[in-house]
């Protein structure tokens, strides 16, 4: 018998962060990619492994996540996001897409951008329809002052200063190739592009124009924060409720 | 002793309707209006009725549902808003702003045109972020078809094919003032305004209109719905998680 050559699916999926402790299995419970790969062998009856793009944390939502599998059995796209989608229908994960992938496509390694978004929830009452899906900041935030603070991040910086401390990238040197802010009535929208992102570094950019939103922080304090090189020059850790993965390209798929 | 006079507050609500049995009480539990009349309560120490533009079914959510309560306790607006919300913390509702309402106002009864929006997510995978938010609709429709069914029940009619069985309006006779239908993406959203609703209404007639976007009815059928005056004429209800109360207006506030 000659071994069957499995097919590489690239996935693009959605998730509710919210019942996740992120995309990877834990001790403390459930990952994304576990609810995938159970899916995948319900389906299938292979034990395999689900690459993503973004690994992303606990609480932390993707509106098209982008991950990878391989598989044996042989179907069509169409029959594998429905098929996957019928398993995932007790879980807070759906499966967007699912074709098969142009040779060497790797989720991770072949992904040239990931885009995220950041939304705050600027106004004195709590969010009720949107809780648990942005970020409440009941102070009054000058959106025009975040963005001028956010260009002082954009280009190639060493992002020491507002990388998590666990964080395990071998550089902490990252372009960012784009961080806009806008206000859209009472919601704030960070928007950032990069090759890659480092470990909170979206949620530590977000806690730091919090306080330039305030006034209590110039845009000449994000470049000293960034310049001293050091996480604790720069601003608390916004909470994970605010963030999505909103994209991720692929210069060769 | 001469007794005080209350000030008539003028209140505007947002709410997640999937936490409540609708605006009103019920056997079966917890109505909208009872969590704000008891955050009154415990505000205030007085014991009185919070009245509302729209009595919203169970399920229902309400961007700007608007309500009228009267209070000896002498406050500003924003301290009212902010205490109200304080005792609702843990409750899926909150005041937006409170203001004292001009003389002989009232929630229901001032209301000159009411503006509803039913969010229909029309794509094969079910909802993640947005579920309890919008129907979901997997099968694919037609918003422009949906958008000239929509046409024929715009302007003065007997509305009885879209009115509840247990609807308790003197009258079927209402005039729809603008019912549109637009595509975003995945998410198709009918807008509708009218001085007043019968029960149901929007939910019937999103209901009709998705069979229009199937292509099972064409306009022709919108209208012979409409003048058969027979309920069972018109398409199902649909469900109420994709319904919002988005504006009350008032001309003479």
């Amino acid at each position: 018998m000659t071994p069957q050559t499995p097919t590489r699916w690239k996935l693009v999926l959605e998730y509710d962060g919210g019942g996740f402790v992120g995309w990877q299995r834990q001790d403390s419970g459930r990952g994304v990619q576990q609810a995938v790969e159970e899916a995948v062998r319900a389906l299938s009856g292979e034990d395999t492994q689900v690459q993503a793009a973004g690994r992303t944390d606990s609480g932390v939502h993707a509106l098209a996540q982008v991950a990878h599998v391989d598989l044996l059995k042989p179907l069509d796209g169409d029959t594998l996001r429905d098929a996957l989608n019928h398993f995932l229908r007790t879980e807070s994960v759906v499966v967007l897409s699912a074709e098969a992938a142009a040779e060497g496509f790797h989720a991770r390694f072949s992904a040239s951008e990931r885009a995220y978004l950041y939304r705050i929830l600027n106004r004195r009452p709590p969010p009720t329809l949107e809780a648990g899906r942005v970020w409440w900041v009941p102070t009054p935030l000058d959106a025009a002052a975040m963005h001028a603070g956010a260009q002082r991040l954009v280009g190639h910086h060493d992002f020491t200063s507002f990388r998590a401390s666990e964080c395990q990238a071998a550089s902490p040197v990252k372009t960012l190739d784009a961080l806009d802010v806008i206000r859209d009535g009472t919601e704030i929208r960070i928007t950032a592009r990069a090759r890659s992102f480092l470990h909170h570094q979206m949620r530590n950019i977000a806690g730091t124009l919090r306080l330039v939103g305030e006034g209590k922080w110039t845009p000449d304090d994000v470049t000293r924060a960034l310049d001293a090189r050091c996480r604790s020059a720069a601003g608390p850790t916004a909470p994970p409720e605010g963030l999505y993965l909103t994209h991720v390209r692929y210069d060769d798929a």
